[in-house]
């Protein structure tokens, strides 16, 4: 059975490989007239430029971080010796992933642009093939961290002792703390540099002046530009690779758990299913992404039609062998524990399908919200925050119903204290199984940026307003195929960090492993909570919610995920306050600018947002490594189940809230432009590019930025749980 | 001892007495011009015209809910008989407390604006002491409701038994039940009325039309100036007689359970302590409000020296005198007790200065705000955002630290099951404390509000514009003033949510007491449940956070108080958008309105703003009821306590990230309107505008009901709590 595993660097080198054939096909197109070539070098030199900037602060955090785990691990014997290597691979991982996802869509922007010329289609292929390779890259590096690392750990730890298995799996989960870290470094980073620019460009340019989005005569267009790909590409491809890692390696340590006593064997296939859940999905999704393939001459509706194949198809055979996955892995309720995947893959379909109803211009919602317009952007405001906070109501409902059917099916819906470790099982790997086709559904998000940035080139290179009409199709096309993905991310997150707490209670127990070995007279009561149940350290540390060191925590959590969302959306604001005063300073000041005869300085503007993102991300994203600390050292367990419980309540809901207030204000504008309530420069237009500019650091900074808060805040506690344990 | 609950009757008729008295020195006044008068007419008649339709409603949904509990008491005996009784009375008397505020008030203002017309010093005692006879209705209402019901349970359950104690108070906690669904439509509908009027008066009289607030030539204003009244004064006085009651009625029924087994007079002293520290709070209070007594010609310093000495008085005393309240009623650890309210009083100003730092326009944060309006609406909007969630913070912190040291010094800081219900106790006592002198923070609360329908009248009489700036004057006196009190109606609210949950517990207890009285072969273990201890529900439950159905409802808590402000947001989005048609088709079609020559309209924007109340705070506040009822039939307790805590977490986080943003965008726009950016009538001006107005349902419509919402929902869970258990 164990042969199973080598699935998993196979299935990594094979995700690597195709990555590698589509970035050299993409690589062979031709990037077009020599402005556009011009124009692209521009966006990569400030893109490459910026993100070096990023990994100078990032490399100093993960320093300091792996310094203090080495501490921990060394000097107080209450962590891991290996917790500061895996913690630094993952961050190094996950910049990776981001980075060539990135690297990629610079190339790929001006020769899909060029492609476009050609035909709608030849602009798909590219444009979606080149987010391939960032799909493929993400899961591709993803197996191959946690392939390489399960092997080595193995060499020093016998898996042959059931201890030693927990003991792996939970090490391995602070290589995901080291990918949550990077990752939040990035989202924030990249959220606030791509929406000082955007929300610069579009204040001066289109509310102010009436030119048109990447018009060549706003200033701001080359920073809005290499925004796009740091923050929507590289930004979202460290954060996928967390949340593909973060879900694997937590069920793999809950697996290690939940089996625990029940002998090596059955812990190893429990250990082993996520990974070749995992696996199999890479091989679906390559197969999907194949399935994407268009005749010469399609119409619109042919590529949605394609698009959706390739990911549905993906979807609903990772369902199907799921079963035998869990047959294969000899599971006495192997057809149970796949329906928890199932509930698992229902629900991210149904957010999806939620989310694309409130935030679509096709459907009622957005339509409202447009029609409020024409009395003003105050009502505007309004409606689109009361759109964005009714829309929690079904995700919510949808991921409460999925979790209680996972954990349901897994157990055979005997909900209690005997059958946790079984049920938050079930619900983990429902987790891994939507998360399992990220190669092709991050595909689908990915290659959206592209397109965009293909018209953005299109657009500052004047070409043909044909092309930008294409690739404003492609970039909607892929908004609503995206759709799916971004519901198995935002529901795959929920549940991951439920499955972490149920990590965290094991590493409390590690560390009271660690106090017995350190002898004393507590050393007997230390052994029997190491080798206790959990509902053992519930009952030690009394995590109920009647303690109100809980109910601390609790409050505590759902502040930090407000507190963050303020800071970054105020950094958003001040950058993008610097940004409007640069823009207009150059109209003002530099002649002929907007006669188109005379080139503004873009590299000012470009620095502006390298700057503020530089220096605004760095407090948010260390308060989110420092409070879980914090409330640790202070407040013990107790209040650390409870932050982490209630950042999850409130940054779940208020993640969704904000994303999709930003997605229909997005809309409804789009909806107006369409020539809906007096069309483009009408009234009701300016008043949605208010909502719009208001929507951008809900949706692109802030918003994205939750997901990772919350497991962030999980992984730091769990690392820490040694110092924790020590101190109460 | 007992003979000291004489004090409670004696406090209410006093306050009453005392409430009467004020209300009849204000009616001596004059109310001025004929033109005054009249207006003042127009405002009365349609406050009260809403008034009686929002009744109309609202005894329609307590018909049936007192049909349902009736049901349950009688049919299904899972219910105390007097439930419906006390749910009624509760309702009554919460409603009367808003009404004879809005009535003082519709009174008081036309008075105070020709009072003010003489002195700004004689424009503060009328409409402080028009506050004051809010306030001290309030109080006086609440005691006498707790008081009547003391003493009839205790005629028909013997005191002298320690079950029927918890009996009597849990029986009571119904009629908080009561007040807390009349507090909650009385601030859904009234707010929507109220933000309606305003926000559609704002966006076409300000911005589009560039005439000022309150202008005789805005048909929206006398609907603004009415719902003033509805909202400020009628909603806020049934809240605040909620939280008041509540508070009060949680510790009763907290002292009762805390103290069970101790023996009945340690339980009744444990019941009397928050009543009576709420009555010494009743005279302390009329203390204050004569301390607030200016000299002729006093200065602004002098004034609001005045109104702070007031309240800060009646506070100092209050946390003096608990000292000897709780030595005279024996407890032997009365100091620490009373360090426990001085914990809940000092984080009450506490939270009181960091609102006032975060939103009044003497401060960094606000005046940053309007320094981003130069770069246009959309900077102001995602500022201000921004702000208020960052403002969550330090009020947050300060309240978990003030949990802590309730419980702490309760328990002679000694954490765990054993000593949780002393803990909680001295939670509840705590919120107790800053509640009990309600009646003069209320006042300088409310009179905020008169003073601003004496500036509405002044400007729609005409009169010298030098009387509006002195009402404004006043009126922003007020805002600084009422700052502490607001940080008390905040602060306690969160601690008797705590309280509630426990409450919650005691209620699942009687519930298992009567299913044991059914008999059957789970007698024995019922019973035992019954008289068990918390930590035998919360095992019995599995009550942790491991608990997936504990998560569940923590995930529901959440969403709850998002989609409940979503509702109320969109209600007012709504309502404010057929106003601004409204007013446009009025200056469009009236010819003259503009040049003053022609009277607009006045009753159909009226009729515009009730019927828009009176429909959209149904669902809503249904919503708040039925949820928890669900939840409880659906998920049990477990998932009751997780929908609580939930609730409470992001709850009171949004609501005070709410209130921030909205108070933070108004003192912005004044900020600016004091000459700086540009002044009135400046871009940086209407920015601010669009911003005053976005957080008009932000500030007082979607903020303000969550506080009740959360205790709300805490309320029907505990007296479905007997149906809960027959059902799990």
């Amino acid at each position: 059975m164990t042969y199973l595993f080598y699935l998993v660097p196979a299935a990594a080198l094979v995700a690597l490989f195709f990555a590698w054939i589509f970035f050299r096909q993409m690589m062979k197109e031709s990037e077009g007239t020599p402005t556009m070539k011009e124009i692209a070098q521009y966006v990569r030199e400030g893109a490459m430029a910026y993100l070096k900037q990023q990994y100078k602060v990032v490399i100093v955090v993960f320093i300091i971080l792996a310094i203090l785990f080495a501490v921990l691990a060394y000097v107080f014997h209450v962590q891991n010796p290996w917790v500061p290597f895996a913690f630094l691979t993952g961050g190094f991982f996950s910049g990776l992933a981001g980075f060539v996802g990135m690297k990629t869509a610079t190339y790929a922007s001006a020769r899909t642009a060029n492609a476009t010329m050609r035909s709608l289609n030849s602009g798909l292929k590219i444009a979606f093939r080149s987010g391939a390779v960032m799909g493929l890259t993400v899961v591709g590096l993803g197996l191959l961290d946690i392939a390489i690392w399960w092997s080595v750990l193995k060499i020093f730890y016998d898996p042959s002792e059931a201890q030693n298995l927990v003991v792996i799996t939970t090490t391995m989960l602070t290589f995901g703390m080291g990918a949550s870290t990077q990752a939040l470094f990035a989202r924030v980073g990249g959220g606030i540099y791509t929406k000082a620019a955007d929300v610069g460009a579009d204040i001066v340019g289109k509310v102010e002046q009436d030119i048109p989005e990447d018009d060549p005569r706003n200033p701001a267009t080359i920073a809005d530009n290499v925004g796009d790909n740091v923050g929507d590409v590289a930004g979202m491809g460290a954060d996928l690779y967390e949340s593909y890692c973060g879900s694997i390696l937590a069920t793999m340590a809950l697996g290690a758990s939940a089996f625990f006593g029940d002998g090596t064997a059955v812990q190893m296939r429990a250990i082993l299913a996520p990974m070749v859940i995992a696996a199999i999905g890479v091989v679906l999704s390559i197969l999907g992404i194949y399935v994407v393939r268009t005749k010469e001459g399609a119409n619109l509706q042919d590529l949605l039609g394609s698009l959706s194949r390739g990911t549905n198809l993906a979807a609903i055979l990772i369902a199907v062998l799921a079963f035998g996955v869990f047959y294969m892995l000899g599971f006495p309720n192997w057809w149970q524990l796949a329906l928890s995947v199932v509930s698992g893959l229902v629900s991210g379909v149904i957010i999806g399908k939620i989310t694309e109803y409130y935030t679509s211009y096709s459907y009622k919602p957005t339509q409202k919200l447009a029609e409020s317009s024409q009395t003003g952007s105050a009502t505007v405001i309004i409606n689109g925050v009361g759109l964005g906070m009714r829309s929690t109501a079904v995700p919510v409902v949808t991921i409460a119903v999925a979790i209680i059917l996972a954990y349901g099916f897994a157990t055979g819906f005997h909900f209690g204290v005997s059958t946790l470790s079984m049920g938050l099982y079930g619900i983990s790997i429902a987790a891994v199984g939507m998360l399992s086709t990220l190669g092709i559904t991050l595909a689908t998000d990915a290659y959206g940026p592209i397109a965009d940035n293909a018209g953005g080139n299109a657009q500052m290179s004047e070409l043909d307003p044909s092309v930008r009409k294409k690739t404003d199709i492609l970039d909607s096309l892929g908004n609503t195929t995206a759709a799916t993905g971004k519901g198995f991310a935002i529901g795959s997150a929920a549940l991951t960090a439920l499955a972490l707490l149920a990590s965290y209670i094991e590493e409390l127990k590690i560390g009271f492993g660690h106090l017995a070995a350190k002898g004393g007279e507590m050393a007997s009561e230390y052994l029997r909570l190491a080798h206790g149940s959990i509902t053992d350290i519930v009952e030690h540390y009394d995590i109920t919610l009647m303690n109100p060191m809980v109910l601390v925590g609790v409050f505590v959590g759902s502040m930090m995920a407000f507190l963050f969302c303020g800071l970054t959306m105020n950094a958003v604001g001040r950058a993008a306050s610097k940004m409007v005063v640069e823009v207009r300073r150059q109209f003002r000041e530099i002649a002929g600018i907007l006669e188109g005869k005379q080139r503004p300085d873009y590299t000012s503007c470009v620095r502006i947002s390298t700057k503020a993102a530089q220096h605004e991300m760095i407090f948010p994203s260390l308060l989110a490594i420092i409070v879980p600390m914090l409330v640790g050292i202070l407040l013990g367990p107790a209040g650390v189940i409870g932050l982490l419980a209630g950042g999850l309540g409130a940054g779940f809901v208020l993640a969704i809230f904000l994303a999709n207030s930003g997605g229909a204000w997005d809309n409804a504008k789009k909806y107006v432009e369409e020539g809906n309530f007096g069309g483009k420069n009408s009234p009701a237009h300016h008043a949605t590019v208010v909502g719009d500019t208001v929507g951008d650091p809900f949706k692109d900074t802030s918003g994205p930025s939750l997901n990772i808060l919350i497991k962030l805040m999980s992984m730091v506690s769990i690392v820490m749980a040694g110092l924790t344990v020590m101190l109460h």
